[in-house]
């Protein structure tokens, strides 16, 4: 392990990748300095990655947890249609875990920061006797008056999401089943979980063209999201069961399942108007966007299953208040 | 306690202090949305408090947990002589925490943010199985190019230090002896303990008129920090042990060594060429500032003691990667 916090602090000075020109002062001082571009507003984001919750050491390698860990808050940025621009990285770290689980997942990061264009300026470290917490803070930019919030939703928008829903729930329990891990598609469902990607550029493209009227992450499930976008935006919405771009597995109960209460997933749901459905193209970069459902007055949600027959959808995603 | 995430997001929504006019989003939506001012630039910080290392329920009231907490981000804007201006708090709570004890936990957070003209703006939640943990980040602002650094410190320039050293260390020590809990003067140093108050007005001034060339904060103890700004600066420094500003112990050792030592101060260090030393006032806002030394051309830290004989200065203050 690093014998001191400065040694750490060293470490992770060089180990950071190039940082841009807008950082004024990065690791190192007590906080760190950073321009904002002209005409734009700040975004301002951060999310916890916790042992045992959110990983598992046996399931996730660390380059996962460290990818997992910033992309939590890249897709925050991106469900806002922001650019990020600087993380700030939080780490409590179990006693006695080594040097080379940390390097790991500082590489998971750099990896994924370094893709996304973020600079990794700053942050904190404690060693706890508990399990380890990672806690991601991004600051992103986006255009003045620009950026997509969750309540901008209205009767009658037709409702979206992009990608495909329950892989990265699906994955994990392919990763925790010896047997299952080795059937056809599993790959890809495994690799959805360990390093699912933010949909920054969708994100951008929504808010940029002015296409979307409310944009929001699935992170805690379809179930769980769309009724916070309701909530926020004081609607309701009609989801079609057939329409759900769900994962390929035998069971088609587990498949439904799955595309409705999987978490962790990062695409993207948003809702349109109806004037502008034609603007929305039916892939955009490889990432195929589906409308699944739409947008109504009387609040709640409701499933329209095969055959039209309507059924209560009841958020079931993720919630730590009531998992505990 | 709360029974589920939304509900709350929704106490912390209705709880939260008024934002002001540049929070165009604050808690509840994938991020928040901020405005920085025209010809700033951006100051962001991070800092963890964890309970048994930074807190204990048996010493510390939740009101002081919350003040603390954000006390020490705002410790780091000061730090840089900027003006905070928006909080986001992640919460990592302990299963069985009672509601009363997170309500006490933000009223505290919220009385300080109050004051130092702070919106908390967002943020994330858990339970956890372990430890409950806060991490807490700060948005802060400062005219372009005037923010302060570590690393500017040179040979010749004066050491000085706001306030009294070693008071909180103090407090800590009274707050776990019930016998001494009760000495002359005790109250004070449980309160500089329990509620210690970040120096952004001192930070501010001294950045705003170019007095100092470096700038701190003594979060870790005076040992510990003085080292870091000196191996910022790339130079050494020598403290005068007659001039520290000590708790009033019986014992002249220990109040040196809290003084030397204690840590969770967030008195100000700074350094001051010689021309500029007369513009130093004695008090600021009530505040003693006092030069307790002078920066020197070679490495290392002395100690001058009574009498003129000078001993090495080793860093003992807090290091969570050597403490466990």
């Amino acid at each position: 392990m690093f014998r001191s916090e400065n040694e750490f602090v060293h470490w992770l000075q060089k180990s950071v990748p190039w940082q841009g020109s807008r950082v004024r002062l990065g690791i190192g001082d007590d906080a760190a300095l950073v321009r904002v571009k002209r005409g734009h507003e700040l975004i301002l984001t951060t999310d916890m990655s916790i042992e045992g919750a959110h990983f598992l050491r046996r399931l996730h390698p660390p380059r996962s947890v460290g990818h997992r860990a910033l992309a939590r808050s890249l897709s925050d940025i991106a469900a806002m249609g922001g650019t990020p621009r600087y993380a700030l990285v939080s780490l409590a770290l179990s006693k006695g875990t080594g040097r080379r689980w940390v390097e790991e997942l500082y590489a998971g990061m750099f990896a994924l920061a370094r893709r996304s264009g973020v600079a990794v300026i700053g942050g904190d470290t404690a060693v706890v006797s508990g399990h380890t917490m990672i806690d991601v803070l991004v600051a992103g930019e986006a255009p003045r008056g620009k950026a997509l919030r969750r309540s901008g939703a209205r009767p009658g928008d037709a409702l979206w999401v992009s990608g495909r829903l329950g892989l990265s729930a699906l994955g994990l329990r392919l990763l925790k089943s010896r047997a299952r891990r080795r059937a056809r598609g599993a790959a890809g469902a495994i690799r959805a979980h360990l390093y699912p990607e933010p949909q920054g550029a969708l994100g951008r493209f929504l808010a940029e063209n002015r296409l979307a009227t409310a944009l929001m992450d699935l992170s805690d499930g379809l179930s769980t999201d769309l009724a916070r976008l309701c909530e926020a935006s004081g609607v309701g919405a009609r989801v079609w069961a057939e329409r759900l771009p769900r994962p390929n597995v035998p069971d088609p109960e587990e498949s439904l399942e799955l595309a409705l209460h999987g978490g962790e997933e990062y695409q993207l749901l948003f809702t349109v108007r109806p004037h502008k459905v034609s603007r929305i193209p039916p892939r955009f970069r490889g990432l195929p966007l589906r409308q699944i459902g739409e947008i109504q007055r009387s609040k709640g949600l409701q499933l329209v299953e095969r055959g039209g027959k309507l059924r209560p959808l009841e958020p079931a995603g993720w919630d730590y208040f009531r998992k505990n």
